[in-house]
């Protein structure tokens, strides 16, 4: 069942996230508010399509499932369809909904919507933020040798996920 | 190659958690200051051990590998040791290192050190932050089963990883 906490301030309120802090019993909890995310699958031409980009948190490059926020009163396949188009291009094809998991919750709110999108069509990416963000193809056939370098733990996830289809 | 922030300046610090936001160029992010984590995949008589406990964050109880955080100095492994028995009693066994990902790259800096346990010996738990945990083992049989009720990212890597193996 669902709790709630028995009070709670607000310390940092930021453009992305807030942290409150939260009082439950006599436990004080410090969690980071978050909308969720979406992240996706993209499967064409037997491959897997990732992106890589320079993640600041990471202080590095990774290589990831395309993925973003869900917009305030945004459905999440919506919004996985639209980050799919935006960092790839790619668009339409047909959908299926994958486990939806929270990214860390021993303190945080965020959960991400995980997709398997297929046949798919190819288009013009449209990257909102200014950033560089690189598409990386591999090929279905070379996933299993290619989970070891993955750093984040949605893709590995999602990759998982797709060597368990075939 | 790694890089840094231009600039950085500390909003929240907490006992857990800090806020930071930092300039890269032109780009103003928010990001998550969290220690490391570590989870662990532990295998006994054909199950594997997880453990239920309410999450506040996640506002219910969720079903996770056990885990925890790596204190200051400490290596992963060392800590993933202590914590599997703190919150099960389960004790040495071989141990193999897992992937290392972020949890969520986007906006926070925890990596979470997986591990995969075997062979283990039975022991007495000692959880430290009193909290009701409650053990629930699942034959490996029956995790393909299973792998839709998990609503952590972590832990629906780790029985992924698991099932790898088979």
């Amino acid at each position: 069942m669902a709790r709630g906490p028995d009070a709670a301030e607000t310390r940092f309120d930021g453009r992305m996230i807030a942290v409150t802090v939260e009082r439950w019993g006599d436990a004080r909890r410090e969690i980071v508010e978050r909308a969720d995310s979406v992240a996706i699958a993209a499967v064409i031409d037997d491959a897997i399509v990732l992106v890589r980009q320079f993640r600041e948190a990471a202080r590095r490059e990774l290589l990831e499932l395309p993925a973003g926020t869900v917009d305030d009163g945004e459905e999440p396949l919506a919004a996985a369809q639209r980050e799919l188009a935006e960092e790839t291009g790619l668009r339409g094809g047909r959908w299926t909904p994958w486990p939806t998991v929270f990214t860390t919750p021993g303190f945080c709110r965020e959960r991400v919507h995980l997709f398997l999108a297929e046949d798919l069509e190819e288009g013009e990416a449209s990257p909102t933020d200014g950033e560089a963000i690189e598409l990386v193809q591999i090929p279905l056939d070379d996933v299993p040798d290619r989970v070891g370098e993955i750093e984040d733990a949605k893709t590995l996830a999602g990759l998982l996920l797709l060597l368990r289809r075939r």
